[in-house]
Order: C-alpha cells, then structure tokens, then sequence
C-alpha cells in the first residue's frame, strides 16, 4: 500500500506540479483547497478538475473565514491589486497568516489520515516576497507540528515537502512538463474572472509569463 | 491607548479567566469564539456574553469547517464522549491540530490589528492530555510565528501568552474570582445540552467540580 500524503493545491501552476511530483514518488495524494473568500475563487474549480487528471485519491474544498483578514487586495475588494510590485517589499496581495493557517489544517488532516507527509508549493525564488513562503517558516511550523499531534506523542513525525522551495518558475514548468501536467488547466492570476481567464497584468500572471517564456514553452493561459 | 490583544474565546472557565487577566493587565481585548461543529455549540452564546460582561472591545465567531476532522468524539456524534479516561492517554476528544489551527487564525487576525499579543487559556496541570496543550508546543507556536507574518519581517514578535499554563483548575477558580468572572456564565462540558446545561459526567465537568470543590467555592454549574 502507498503512503498517503495531503497536498495543498490551489488549482494554480505550482501546486499542480506539486501534485505532480507527490504522485511520482507514489504517494496516495489526498488534496484539499481552501474557499478563503478570495477574488479568484474560481481557481477552486481548477483544481478540482486536476485532482481528478492528475489521479489524487480525494479532494476537499474547505471553507475558511478569513473576512476578519481585511487588508490584503486578495480578500478585500476595495483594495486594488497592483500590477507592478517592488521586489524588496511585501505587496499587498499578502494575507496574513494564509500558509500557517493552510498548513495547520493540513496537520489536523493528516493525523486523522495518518498520513506523514504534507505537500505545499512554496517558492523563494520566482515569488511575490510572502514571508510564509521563506525555508526558515517552513522548518519552524515542521518543528512545531512535531509537537501539536497525538501522532507526534506516539512518536510518528510530520514532514512538510516543499519540492519547489529552491526551483525558478521555469524549472518548475520544466519539470510539470516532463510529468505531464497540462498548465492550461491551472490558473495563478490573482483577479481571474468568472469565466477562469487571467487578467495578464498582475504580479502572479507577470512571473508566470515570464516562466513559460524562460522555459521556452508556449504559455497555454487564457487571458481577457 | 492600550496595547491590542487576541483573546481565544470558548466560553468555558479557563478562557473566561484568561479574558479577566488580560483585561486586568490592561490589553483592548480582541476575542474570537470558533464554530468548527463541536457537540457544544451553545458555549459560543456564552462566549459572546462573557465578551460583554468582561469588557473586551470586539467578539468575533468564525466558522471553521472540520468536518473533514473524523475521529473525535467533539466533533463526530457517532462517538461516545468518556465518562472516564485513562489519565495517561489521550482521549477521544482530542480534534487533532485544533489549537494549531486556532492559533493560526489568531496569529492571523494579530496581524491585521497590529496585535502582539494572543491569550490561550491552555493548562498542563489539571488537563484532558492534549498534546497541544503542552507549554513546548506553545513555544515552538509562538517560533513559527515569528516567522511567519510580514508583522515578524518587520521586526515585531508576538507573543503567545499562557497565563493559566502552570496552575491548577482551583488556582484557575480562586484567581477568577479575585477579578470577579461570574462562573455562572461559563461552560466546561463537552456535551452540553441546548439550554446549556451540563451533563456533569465527563472528563471536563468532573475536573471542573473537583476545581470548584478544591478551591472551596460553590460550583454555580447548571447540570441537566
């Protein structure tokens, strides 16, 4: 039998990688995607649709009240999202919290599964400069997470595998490529509109352009 | 002005006194009360009245779904909750991650009111044996949030207070009353009936009337 693992999956181009990847290295991928009250809700339905592709076992869409998260542009309609961002900054599509809150429920998830291993398709290399997309995050919510559990009493410990923690966006769509992931069925703008399509002008839709151009791939998105 | 505080909420003796030592250190008191489908819904109407009658600023209930969280007798109806458990395991009504996931949120709602400090009434003495109830656990929280908001990035730690964490549940009582909490108004049993009464059997309302029976004040609890 294969190990479980959950994987967080957005329904955009890193976390279909990620799944991906999970898959290639056996592992049975129980999915879930969170219903944040973001803008670009219908990313939800992408990633419903690639669970099933790319052959996960389940997936969940969890809702999650973040409307007391007022302040970043990906919650709070009133903020605009800008479509140019300085690197040395935190832009203001950042919602406080998301990945740590994403990731603790994937804990609760996985020790209900018994499952060891949670995915996440954090990057600190072609990103947008979230703080809870940094290594050093990432290690200290795994040490933590060896504490929160009665799995980690019983002395069964927690990984959280971030395969895309060190790849440039190219590497990564190199590498979905080579696994067969179809990226017109996954969306990263930050503002899609109902109908999936990506406004091509936000810092998400910007980087991922960039990537399949640097990949040398032709860029399969659907734009307005 | 008052420095900003996240209080956890449940409605039950430990966070109500939390509240009240919070308040009496002087903190504008942000309180936030979890609906995640427990059996003991009607604690969040206590809660929401124990806002008011303490003094903080805002309540707030957030809807967390952990349907998905099979396996605790909290949550899942087809699980007995114990009359009595084995003090050296721990119970069915352990939700696994619920105070990481709660912490989490906390963490996140600190950020957007440039909060740095969150109250959990978590205890390691008179307890159900939660593994995140354990003062490691907290300090290995509190790490991983200092890393993870733009809050951290920017030189501004939180801090996870635990003014409960060494005491027992009659010095928890004997401090309440010092500050005036009304334990009429709070609830401890895990099967609490709709009126919100307590059924004065389980684990929780066993330690709550040996706390009040220790500490030599009369036990105000409506049982059924």
């Amino acid at each position: 039998m294969s190990d479980k693992a959950v994987v967080l999956l957005s329904g955009g181009l890193d976390s279909a990688t990620v799944l991906a990847m999970a898959r290639q290295a056996g592992f049975e991928c129980y999915c879930i995607s969170f219903d944040y009250g973001q803008r670009h809700l219908s990313e939800i339905r992408f990633a419903e649709q690639l669970a099933v592709i790319l052959g996960a076992v389940r997936h969940n869409t969890v809702q999650i009240d973040m409307s007391g998260f007022v302040g970043s542009a990906l919650t709070d309609p009133s903020i605009e999202v800008p479509l140019d961002v300085d690197a040395e900054d935190i832009p203001v599509t950042y919602v406080p919290a998301r990945n740590t809150v994403f990731l603790s429920y994937a804990l609760g998830y996985a020790e209900v599964l018994d499952a060891r291993d949670i995915f996440i398709g954090v990057n600190a290399v072609d990103y947008s400069g979230y703080p809870d997309c940094r290594p050093e995050f990432i290690q200290a919510f795994e040490s933590m997470a060896n504490l929160a559990t009665r799995m980690a009493v019983h002395g069964r410990s927690v990984r959280v595998q971030t395969p895309l923690i060190d790849l440039s966006k190219q590497e990564i769509i190199r590498r979905g490529i080579q696994l067969g992931v179809d990226y017109a069925l996954t969306v990263s703008c930050y503002q899609l509109d109902d109908d999936g399509k990506a406004c091509g002008r936000c810092d998400s839709c910007r980087i991922r352009r960039d990537g399949f151009a640097e990949a040398g791939v032709a860029d399969p998105t659907r734009y307005v």
